[in-house]
């Protein structure tokens, strides 16, 4: 089966001044992701409307088929690929914190709610999502949806594995100084549960966050295919469903499990 | 609360001509151990005998009170300290891979069969454990019993951290090229999971193997405290509690999960 190249965008950096800055960021993106191959590009968590807006990311929330998921789903077209993009997501009275992943024909593949909220600013700004498992489907390849805190639980991504994910999908706010979670947790979780991550970070300062960058490609082989540095930056490397099956067959985490003895964990 | 201070050793490397002759070994690093101020020395998987034995393991299981216990139970008295160690366990008809600890006054304080068998050779030789919680209390910490393989499983550590465990003591016979366990994976589940872990290797060739040594005590705060080389050794290390408690204070994992959401794990 054929790789699928994705892009991992990280940038531009700071709270953008409007969402039609943000816009025109992900499109620049989008072209050069396009023209080094990629069927997917990934940006941040909140990339629309950026991380540290406090009350104000409730003034900017919209929902999943709003005016920003719109101009994203005109850039996805025109470029050719899918985008997987944060945003502050409104229903009704709540918000909640989002990705949404656009295919290449304009149309929203997946939405997906964080479930593990993290820190003071998050629990008081969004509701937690209640659907752990949202998943889409590009060129054959089963993508799963996780933003931030969600990848640093390892039953979040047990869960995916367990249900065929891929490719797991994690935009992130990762502020320093817990760079532990792009060197050390995130490629442990592709090799525990063999899977391939993509992690894609913000950068630079926004408020009393600085946030670390060190966007990266986890594969289940235990290697880190793609690896930004902590400024402005877009990688891109491919996810190879042969290499997947491969690691698969070598690493049995997934089948030497023992269910039974695990009661505990609910 | 005072810390306390652990001894890994990592050695004398390849299978012992005899079980004299690892306890000889254990003797001399139970003393050197003792006079560094350590109160617990954890030595590796099936350390009585080796591990790559074929069919012949069979042949060597004792019970856990046998005389390979008595002789360790001499040891750790001799010296005033705790002893783990790995061994076959003979229980009737069945033989499991073992990790007993022994208390400074020569008493078992918890024995451990492996629930997670690795491979061929472990799944042809012995039975696997039904018990994934083991276990026991030492100068006031609460030490968990793991073995190898089990800690790869961010269930079987995550389990062991909600029952109260502080310190995991994992001995193992982790091979080459597996190098990414105790260079990432361990790290990542002491973090993960907030609590100490004792991670002690075998190291040089035994049969087809080459175990890879690097025997860690991994730290809450993502520190790696002690660190083996790849041939025999031994480290010194100290397991704090105040620095424990105030990294789980800090890093809210363990109230952070939503175990509500990961029925798909059973």
């Amino acid at each position: 089966m054929t790789p699928l190249r994705i892009a991992l965008y990280q940038g531009p950096g700071g709270v953008p001044s409007s969402t039609a800055d943000a816009l025109d960021a992900l499109a620049g993106a989008a072209r050069r992701a396009a023209d080094a191959g990629a069927r997917l590009l990934l940006t941040s968590e909140l990339y629309l409307t950026g991380y540290a807006l406090g009350p104000a990311v409730h003034d900017l929330a919209e929902s999943a088929d709003g005016p920003g998921a719109r101009a994203v789903a005109e850039i996805a077209e025109r470029h050719g690929l899918a985008i997987g993009y944060g945003y502050p997501e409104r229903d009704g009275d709540a918000v909640f914190n989002s990705l949404q992943i656009i295919g290449p024909d304009g149309r929203s593949l997946a939405n997906y709610r964080k479930t593990h909220l993290f820190g003071e600013y998050e629990t008081s700004s969004f509701r937690p999502g209640t659907d752990p498992l949202v998943q889409a489907d590009l060129d054959g390849l089963r993508l799963g949806l996780l933003i931030c805190y969600d990848v640093e639980f390892p039953e979040a991504v047990r869960a995916h594995a367990l249900a065929g994910t891929q490719l797991l999908l994690v935009p992130t706010a990762l502020m320093r100084p817990y760079e532990i979670v792009p060197q050390t947790i995130v490629p442990a979780r592709a090799w525990e549960s063999q899977l391939y991550i993509a992690y894609a970070n913000r950068c630079g300062p926004e408020g009393d966050f600085t946030f670390a960058g060190l966007s990266c490609l986890a594969a289940p082989d235990g290697t880190v295919r793609a690896r930004a540095g902590s400024g402005e930056d877009l990688v891109v490397a491919d996810v190879d469903p042969d290499l997947l099956a491969a690691s698969r067959a070598e690493n049995t985490y997934l089948s030497d499990r023992r269910p039974e003895l695990y009661t505990s964990l609910l």
